[in-house]
């Protein structure tokens, strides 16, 4: 999968920079809030940039691998957080609602269930699937027609929002997907299971070391492949593959990427690997308390906006963050500059 | 100046933990959005806590330390930037309205200048000012009418919101303020000028060296005063002592404080002292890039929500941290259960 990542005028960023060092208060004084709105300024190249529309997108899926005891949730948990997500109960609803943005919630793998009524701002769908699913440890987590339906659906899914569709951000669900997150960047980052695998939704103790032992027998079966939609393909999952596609094509059409947490920012790495045009288009919402997430970040070489300890994923961390997105907005076009308030600057 | 501060009765901080705990999510897992929930609704006493009526209030005053060259500002950028604030220009105004919120700004003491036309949503009032004030090096910061004075300005600032009022949020604008609040917290916390004092504005080298110099002097005159109300006489300054005083009644009127940085965390931290039971009507909105702005949040617990780099003043951070305080709310009241969302709880 090609991407076209559209390059930027450096020009809008140095005209961000330039006004940032005008307005009344000192330069750097708002830290990263200035840094974000110079990072809206350039993805959008305007003089005036604009933090939303916003759409939110949760993917969701199952996973063979839970069937081996990696989770301290059953599997079954899946498609009825699905239900609770479009319906509107989970955090991910509940912050979107809040935010005034939509949450668009696509299975592109769970077992059946009965169709869900979306609540308000709420969107459901259930995308098409294709091929074959393993369970990374014994065979590959996809192949070829699964990892191609589950990128097309993140594609389809980001080619449906409205037009002018500013920033995207992506969530996931599905029960033992720290698992395959793990081990996706533990490959990518040339690292081993015992640097990435933590407790995901709470396992602890030999449930935590059988869940290293796990992603380890993954990774030593995956030793040699380097290319990173091979390594998401293998070792990866639906919906991990969903948001890797729904990155590429939200970066094509020229919308910000607000990322989530650990399993968000594993799709994250696969994208950048895959194509290093893409991190320009990238903030990071949040550190999550999952540990791997912290390497990750500092693969990407990401400074998180929300250091508040959650670990919940359905992309409530960037959910979270979004406020302190409009507030950079906010002061980047309306503050006063030292000119127009008649305020001295600095003396040097 | 005696605080009423209303003790609360434990048992709904139990049934907000009994909530949290079966929401559709793993418990902890929203990390500090769970304890921030909680918290309001034990200061609030209700099973459904609420984010808002906010106010946000900003002190300003003068300090004659800003003579000595400890700020990288001249001296007339204060009530310049009264007027800023006041119109709606400033970083805080920008966020107090972008959350729709009142931004009382309150002058404490400055050289003057023409009555500003509040902008939409901005207040602006000058308080009467009394007794003498000091550089703390040579002379006290205040003498017993200036300190009380400005306390009172604190403490009618607050009575004058709205009933109601949930959320109290404190600002501050003084060119020079990192210098009094860097002498007020070292010798509240036993340390010594060089633990303390930092950058502010943007001070460095030399002028950071003289900075620290300067505080250590005031510090080695007070050796021996004790009582936070006196140390805050001393070595602070009257916005400092307002933000000190509309604490006290904030609480005593049951409202809870979304502490901003290291300015109104010096303030925290005399409130503190004067009178531990404050301690529980206080969350920190942000670690300020300050460097003694950590020390102060280790020495009072704290454990703040938005590690943006900001360090600016004027609320900023907490105006910035208002966002992830009404998210946290909004998950408390509205997220559904595992029983409402026939979703399967973890095994244990």
């Amino acid at each position: 999968m090609h991407w076209n990542i559209p390059t930027r005028d450096g020009a809008y960023r140095a005209a961000a920079l330039a006004r940032q060092a005008i307005l009344t208060k000192p330069t750097g004084a708002l830290g990263a809030l200035e840094d974000v709105a110079v990072w809206l300024a350039d993805i959008q190249q305007s003089k005036q940039p604009v933090a939303g529309p916003v759409a939110a997108m949760v993917f969701a899926s199952d996973h063979p691998v839970s069937r081996l005891g990696v989770s301290a949730y059953p599997r079954e948990v899946t498609p009825m957080m699905v239900i609770n997500l479009a319906t509107g109960g989970a955090a991910a609803s509940v912050l979107a609602r809040m935010n005034n943005i939509p949450l668009h919630v696509v299975d592109v793998g769970t077992e059946p269930y009965p169709d869900p009524q979306p609540g308000p701002g709420m969107h459901w769908a259930r995308a098409a699937q294709a091929g074959v699913v393993g369970d990374l440890v014994e065979s590959d987590a996809m192949d070829e027609a699964a990892l191609r339906a589950a990128m097309q659906a993140g594609v389809d899914t980001v080619d449906a929002l409205p037009a002018g569709t500013r920033i995207a951000i992506f969530g996931e669900m599905g029960i033992g997907n720290t698992t395959p997150a793990s081990a996706v960047s533990a490959r990518l980052m040339d690292m081993t299971a015992a640097d990435m695998v933590g407790p995901g939704t709470g396992v602890e103790g030999a449930a935590l070391e059988a869940k290293r032992v796990l992603v380890q027998r993954a990774l030593d079966r995956a030793v040699g492949t380097e290319a990173p939609l091979d390594v998401l393909r293998r070792l990866g999952g639906r919906e991990i593959a969903a948001i890797v596609g729904a990155m590429g094509r939200a970066a094509e059409r020229g919308m910000a990427i607000l990322v989530d947490g650990f399993i968000v920012s594993t799709a994250a790495l696969v994208a950048v690997r895959h194509d290093a045009n893409i991190r320009d288009y990238m903030w990071f919402g949040h550190r999550s308390a999952e540990p791997g997430h912290t390497r990750i970040l500092e693969a990407l070489n990401a400074t998180p906006l929300v250091d508040a300890g959650l670990r919940l994923g359905e992309g409530s961390g960037a959910l979270t963050a979004l406020p302190l997105v409009q507030a950079s907005v906010a002061l980047h076009n309306e503050m006063a500059t030292f000119e127009q308030a008649s305020v001295p600057d600095k003396a040097d």
